[in-house]
């Protein structure tokens, strides 16, 4: 019985082994090694805060065919992991000084793959191996006999196309940073400094049912900001500044992620225009987006609009949206260049930007969900008449 | 000048980097390569929230001697690194489909390495390297000049020893962290959901002062608790539960990581006596750390009090403690085999772990620092008699 918190039913798990599997045959592939966080979460619904510590790695390993995926992990996760619809948890007392987990790794994927298999790990765009380098060499050294290759955005691309009770987790996150946004009059206004408002607006999140608050940055200024990844400081806002917000709360494993602008006191015409510019970009986006346009469709969309890609300075942020879902931002990316085609069950953020007079950026960001027909918003959108708050 | 949210003044950073090169000159290195966040900030002072996004990948290249690092980022990331005490900010538009920054940290790393020049980057237990596995096979073929080697752990080992500005913000967190602890009684009792508990809770922590809550994980049961990294579920407590909290709070990028237990309504003999007994185990870590014992003697002491370490179940944390810093969980691990030796400036974690009948498990955990004469507590220690609430 599947009792860990915040896994969904075992036919969700089984539904996302089989799509795996059915690559995997096609592919040749004996095992598919997983690393990162997000993909163990997906195949296992082992659901942790505990990746947070980069002291331990941890393995799920696909087999082939017919069989569930097998958990190689530290035996501090063997409680949890054994609630979930795993069923073969082999651990390890990790930290182990000598052999960490790669003797176990190796003795599992031998069992697995057989004397000669193919084995596949996520190796391209955004991934990253989350084990040693060391004992990633070590490993391929003591199993000669298995080949190791990429798994060509396999995993990616399963995980891009939502079921529904995942689409319902990534709306219930956007409800409630939307809430919180709603009451940013309550906590933000001329004299209160950023990083106030930065704490504040987390406690509301969390006050609206957020699990946590995974991101949240933002900037503030005299009519547009510089950038948009930098933390808070102490500089109070000031009546003629622009406030954005851009956050990413969980729930149950899934991520909102999508920002909302405020002036403080009434904008400036050159504010108001840019923001409404911003909003109409967003739509643009939105309007375009159906199952069969290209990731790269929707870009042109909003750039058309706000007029900017020529003229990219060094805030480049390289796109105007990207996938998101149990990650901040995973999948595909809105930018020339990238043909991927939208399916039903993507869920994408639309994110573009402006550039202003002084080095001033100003972004807008909305969620969506591609349906059978057109886009659905997740978000609730916002208004081209920007919120004003106290100046 | 340096404007970078919590970010030190460069002398602070000047002197990381000497003992850096220094190290590299013993070892022959040409260039220290970092790719992981907590490796970035600390040699540059850039902050930010932003690295939730696995997208893109960031680099940060130390040159043997003096010269001052060199960046190789996201343009995203540009602006906010400019306000950094690094001046040499190479960027590109990423992410990029055809080459996400691999091209130009090639370049940078031959004109800093030279044309025959070793490359070390962290390699060893707990590190990962933060870019495509892909990636970095293109890497190595496109710089066969150079030669790539593990850091030995030479990273690793300047990040243990802490300056007095990075103790002041381990204790600003754990100050913050012991605050919210002590108002849990306003948030937690009979019939409160776990999940509404740790809502509360990171509440409390932001309303105290965190910049923001990186970690929290816990447990509730009659008498003790199932694992330490499970999220919460909406069970309700009720009277007998043992409740334990466990958090990472982050104050200007440092983190506290310590827990407290609670009693709902009064405990019983049993549960009591096993907290004292935890209490007394940390309390003999404690006086058994000052410079010259190595991670391994603080087990044993602790281990003697808990007597448990031989009976380890499948809840093994494999330690009874770490160090802690710009991470929840870095550098040094108190367990058989870790004969690190302890030096003024470390922080530590202690977390003594006690088995309990049918599966149940109790863990305590403090924070101190390494000072020339014994230990200092940064967390506020516990005491031996249970906190109780309302039954």
């Amino acid at each position: 019985m599947i009792t860990a918190p915040g896994a969904f039913p075992s036919h969700e798990y089984a539904a996302r082994l089989g799509n795996a599997q059915a690559q995997m045959a096609k592919r040749g592939l004996a095992a598919l090694l997983l690393s990162r966080p997000a993909d163990i979460t997906y195949f296992s619904g082992f659901l942790t805060r505990f990746w947070q510590s980069p002291t331990r790695p941890w393995f799920l390993i696909l087999p082939a065919a017919g069989k569930k995926p097998v958990a190689v992990i530290p035996s501090i996760g063997a409680a949890l992991m054994a609630r979930t619809w795993v069923e073969d948890i082999r651990d390890w007392a990790a930290p182990d000084l000598r052999d960490d987990g790669v003797g176990l790794l190796g003795e599992t994927l031998t069992e697995i793959a057989g004397e000669d298999g193919r084995v596949a790990t996520p190796m391209g765009a955004q991934s990253h191996l989350r084990m040693p380098l060391s004992n990633w060499d070590r490993l391929r050294g003591t199993t000669p006999h298995l080949t190791y290759v990429g798994d060509g955005g396999l995993v990616d691309h399963l995980r891009m196309i939502k079921s529904k009770p995942e689409i319902s987790r990534i709306r219930a996150a956007c409800e409630i940073a939307g809430r919180a946004f709603a009451r940013v009059p309550e906590i933000a206004g001329a004299g209160v400094p950023l990083d106030r408002v930065f704490r504040r607006f987390q406690m509301l999140c969390l006050e609206e049912g957020a699990d946590w608050v995974a991101y949240l940055a933002g900037g503030a200024g005299p009519a547009g900001y510089g950038d948009v990844i930098s933390p808070a400081d102490a500089t109070p806002l000031q009546a003629g500044d622009v406030l954005m917000l851009d956050t990413g709360v969980v729930k149950q494993g899934y991520f909102c992620d999508f920002d909302r602008n405020f002036s403080i006191g009434p904008p400036s015409d050159a504010v108001q225009s840019a923001h409404a510019r911003l909003i109409e970009a967003a739509r643009a986006g939105f309007d375009t987006a159906r199952p069969g346009a290209t990731a790269a469709a929707l870009f042109q969309a909003m750039s058309r609009v706000v007029s900017t890609a020529a003229t990219w300075g060094n805030r480049n942020p390289g796109r105007f949206g990207h996938g998101l879902g149990s990650e901040l931002t995973e999948g595909l990316s809105l930018m020339p260049g990238d043909e991927t085609v939208l399916q039903p069950g993507m869920v994408l953020t639309l994110e573009p930007l402006l550039d202003l007079p002084d080095g001033r950026i100003m972004v807008h960001e909305e969620n969506i969900v591609i349906r059978e027909h057109g886009a659905e918003y997740l978000s609730q959108p916002a208004s081209p008449e920007m919120v004003v708050l106290n100046g």
